[in-house]
């Protein structure tokens, strides 16, 4: 340090959020930011340890000097050769722009809802038309239905020729144009029918519901449909979960009756029910200005939503009961709470599992308009992975289970309060750092710390490559005592009983590690398959796009380190959320979006994994932190060299039986 | 006679049947044609005195001689202008040619369901297709809406892009593709929706169901929408007869309470599935191959049928609910027994009471096709009424009440075995002939013969033209005490208790007449109107149809007497039976009638009689018989004259008072 400079100052520019300051010589980056109100991550109290604070020097770099031996723990290659820096171990001493790249920021909201938003041309099926209109009288004894058609048609251009008006409506018509005083907003759904008629000018206000059923969570947007925003947003644990975790056990379920089916679908309506009723309420928006409901979901889940033949699904040979998208009345599906006019509109279905969900996410991640080769993720209790551009695109989908949203883990939770929601590991003292969702007392463990969880332990030599508790660290001091020997065979524990807000411990098992490697096993087999599927290898990936509930609180790090996705530099990999919500509000707000939705059904050319010979050889590769071939992840295995768990000689790990493959939860 | 011809034969070719006799000189007309089995009517047993055996001679009928005076007794002027003769008193004396009209024909079918058939394009929108899938498998696994289309597009040509599959089906779509081995008919309406698929090849079979809802009788047709042909018919009694009468009850009645409403429909709907189910078991067709329904009535009828506000046509400014005809799901109706993805249309409305039952009679009478100047009447509980032609048509509806169906007449019945359907009195001798339905003994008096019994007491002097009993002749000899004082006023005699098949004389009351002088009087008022809104006159029109459910039983001749409708030469009336229900059957079976009848509805212009200052004056002028101005009825006065019931001097008849003219139960 040069005395000469102290008391200097250097400008240091914040992106993306365009924030600058003034600093004084040898502050750290990270009290730079705060200063700033920036809120980069740490949860080991800026002691170096948790490698959370990651960010980008995009100019200055060379004032910050050479890597500290926490930032060699904790970088990755591709992260170096980037730039990347950890925040709260560099010193500004000099002037600086510094990127705070999405996965450093503390988040506010836990279970993602919203998504990337992409570029849509605003443009509703549902339109809304005020008019005025001659009173009945002697001299003109018109009927209501052609005085409201040439109304619309004289006072806003409307081509009424083929124009119906629903007959529901029909019913209350009359009593509505004359308690009006013939002064009424008639909502018109694609130009063709006449699906309400409301007294007076309400053409300002016309909402619509978008949703995404996913197998384990449902999200649901309240739009406005005449600026295309999101007015309220909710969430919720799918009730089916009381049926099966599984996609395939209440496949099973409802396929036992007629009755059983009906019970699935209702349990549905009425959460979405309750999620509208809810949304309308924070919004300050009536039910009955709801016009249209779009619902993206797996093709299991759209079929159960419309009460459609679980075994078209189910079983091979997997075709579904319909592929086009559908347009239905209220009257033909369990009470909504809606408008009862309103349209609902369910998306098309690209084959086998892969439905409405996966049109949303393509709609996202845009594969088909792409010159460039992209691959596209959705992380769910189902899996979907589409791989390709605009001239082909190879999708496939894996029943990869529920452990990352929390399920069938010891203490797997939803991110909600209390659940931990990073972590990390500090490999050389072996310190577990961690964050619970509001800062306070940890309860459980949810998605986005269950990725980073087998990444730290990982890195920290706490398992091996095949997902095992390095029992050779059993009695190591550093650790005080928490690796050992649980009830139920191997467990971690993350949070001692005294800090955690349950009566126990909050541990992770072995048999949770198992249960989040066949998941992840799952998914990077379906990668794999359609990669070679289309032809193409990582290097030929201009862009990852990750999907799922979890999304942007997602570790883009530790979840490449795990090898839930092909390799690529990090900066290749963007989180768009839950792009099929995004999709379906998308499609929601623009009839171009829908258009275009119903092509990618009849575009992509679908994988049935089933039927790939390759499944149970990948899939036993895949099983492995981050592949049983290291050479497919060279950035995670210089990491891991770098730290010492692997040496470069040491011979590709062997298959696994494959009785051992089949005995798992994924079951195909 | 000339001796010299006795032995000679003579050849008579009697038409329209182009059957052809050699008889003897001197053989009455009558006895030649029951010989070739022609039904020429007669009631009086052949003793020229009932006048109901007329026939048209074309050639050869200066060989019959002068008319005999039983001839005079009974041919109008435009008759013997016309060639007409008495079949029974004329003998065969030369080959002659003779013309058998409707109206001197025994029928054989007495509630008039069927009508004049008009030439119509066979082009039901209910197309079937059989189709022969590839069967879902691993490698074929397309959703099964879109395996249905593209069969239906390779096989059969069909533009898929925008068929809909209904929601319903989609619902069970996925078994019947499979239980019948994906070899399956689907029927597609309109081409625009596929509305069921059944296992097999069913494409020969698909019927529709034409209704024709009138005030007082249903009249249904099966109809074989591959062939056009009626394959069954079912008539009965509108059961909504005993919440009242005439229609203003009626919407009264609906206009209580929106269950009030569903009553009076759920009845309807009940008959019509009875009627159904009655076709369907004479035709052996299962009402599921039943794919359209199609409903015509006067608007109250149309409106009670879909639950739709009965006051907007019940008062004024009358502006019906709708005038566009409406196509319709099963599901938004009470339940009718056909496929449940059955398609109902409901037929436009041209305004007021003037509901589809008017445009079914406009697409038969076809005004608007022709270039000459038509008049048409539908007669029923409303009474509907059309003059014009292509370049303008103006029509209206009286509310002329069911006295011409037996309603509101003492011996007043539907045309059912039993039933007076015929009536003649001998001018000179005054014997009363009658023929009963089914020649048993009388129990009543049906539409037919109310129609003859005015004509023929006035023609027989024993009503003078404002209907009163002529009470001068009450103790005449002839008469042997058929004109009495009754209990109810003064009465006549048709059928004495001995001769009758009741335990009772069956009667024509003066307050029976003064009903059916109300009736027809508000149907001739009507004509009076809209034939001077359309500036016409008698003279100016080419043809006359006279509609109704008794259709061809009426004796045109005795409506004409009494003037039912303006007096136009006999041969330019053309009964064309229950029109409505013909058109009904038309727009059945072909899409471009249905389109017709929907410009027929946008085309026709209508006058509300309430509305019509004239209208009171009118009235009273056209409750006589057949006018209170005879010079409109000039062959009717003539035939008068000559029989002396008129003198060439007699003043024209005063008006009733204004009271006396609204006491009665036309209200308008």
């Amino acid at each position: 340090v040069s005395a000469g400079r102290v008391g200097e100052k250097h400008e240091v520019v914040f992106e993306p959020f365009g924030k600058r300051a003034s600093v004084a010589h040898n502050t750290p980056i990270m009290d730079a930011a705060r200063e700033l109100m920036i809120d980069v991550s740490t949860i080991c109290g800026e002691r170096g340890t948790c490698g959370k604070c990651k960010v980008r020097v995009d100019s200055g770099v060379e004032q910050l000097g050479p890597l500290k031996p926490a930032e060699l723990r904790h970088l990755l290659k591709d992260q170096i050769d980037g730039g990347y820096r950890l925040a709260c171990v560099c010193k500004v001493r000099g002037p600086l722009v510094i990127w705070v790249p999405d996965f450093s920021r503390q988040g506010k909201q836990r279970l993602q809802t919203e998504g990337l938003e992409v570029p849509v041309n605003l443009n509703s099926p549902v339109r809304k038309y005020f008019v005025r209109m001659h009173r009945a009288s002697l001299e003109d004894s018109r009927g209501d239905d052609l005085r409201l058609l040439e109304a619309l048609k004289e006072q806003h251009g409307l081509q009424v020729q083929d124009v119906t008006i629903d007959f529901d409506l029909m019913q209350r018509l009359a009593e509505v144009l004359r308690e009006a005083a013939w002064e009424v907003t008639a909502v018109v759904w694609d130009d063709r029918r006449i699906i309400a008629v409301e007294a007076g000018d309400t053409s300002e206000r016309k909402f619509g519901f978008a949703m995404d059923i996913g197998s384990t969570k449902l999200a649901g947007f309240l739009m406005d449909l005449a600026t295309g925003k999101v007015q309220a947003v909710a969430a919720r644990m799918n009730p089916q979960i009381a049926f099966g975790d599984e996609i395939m056990s209440r496949l099973t379920y409802a396929m036992k009756s007629p009755e059983s089916l009906k019970e699935l679908q209702a349990v549905l309506f009425a959460s979405t029910g309750e999620m509208i009723e809810e949304c309308c309420g924070q919004a300050n928006v009536r039910p009955s200005e709801i016009y249209e409901c779009l619902f993206v979901g797996n093709s299991a889940m759209e079929h159960i939503l419309l009460g459609l033949r679980a075994r078209n699904v189910g079983f091979a040979p997997y075709a579904p009961c319909f592929t086009k998208g559908l347009n239905i009345s209220t009257r033909g599906l369990p009470r909504l709470g809606v408008n009862p006019g309103a349209n609902i509109y369910i998306s098309s279905i690209i084959g086998g599992q892969i439905g409405g969900d996966s049109v949303g996410d393509l709609l996202v991640a845009r594969l088909l308009d792409s010159d460039d080769l992209l691959f596209d993720i959705d992380i769910g209790t189902n899996t979907e992975l589409a791989v390709g551009n605009k001239d082909r695109v190879v999708m496939c989908s894996v029943p990869s289970g529920p452990a990352f949203e929390g399920m069938q883990i010891r203490h797997g939770m939803r991110a909600a309060t209390g659940a931990i929601e990073k972590v990390s590991i500090d490999p050389s003292t072996l310190e577990v750092w961690y964050r619970a969702i509001d800062d306070v007392k940890p309860i459980g463990i949810c998605g986005s710390a269950l990725i980073d969880i087998p990444a730290e332990l990982l890195k920290a030599g706490l398992i091996e490559t095949r997902g095992r508790f390095n029992t050779s660290l059993l009695g190591d001091r550093r650790l005080k005592g928490r690796l050992r020997k649980g009830s139920d065979g191997m467990e971690f524990v993350l949070a001692w009983e005294e800090e955690s807000g349950i009566e126990s411990d909050v541990v992770i098992t072995e048999g949770d590690i198992r249960a989040l490697a066949m998941a992840k096993g799952a998914m990077r087999t379906g990668a794999a398959i359609i990669m070679k599927r289309r032809g193409v290898t990582e290097g030929d990936l201009a862009k990852v796009f990750v999907a799922g509930a979890f999304g942007n609180y997602v570790d883009p790090e530790s979840a490449r380190t795990i090898g839930m996705f092909p390799e690529v530099p990090i900066e290749r990999v963007v989180f768009v959320g839950n792009s099929a919500g995004t999709g379906a509000r998308m499609m929601l707000i623009s009839k171009e979006a829908r258009r275009r939705g119903e092509e990618i059904a009849q575009k992509v050319e679908r994988i049935e994994l089933a039927l790939e010979p390759d499944f149970p050889v990948e899939y036993a590769k895949a099983m492995y932190f981050p592949h049983m071939n290291l050479d497919l992840y060279p950035i995670t295995k210089e990491m891991l060299l770098r730290l010492g768990r692997i040496s470069a000689a040491s011979p590709p790990a062997s298959l696994p039986s494959a009785s051992k493959l089949h005995g798992g939860g994924v079951g195909l």
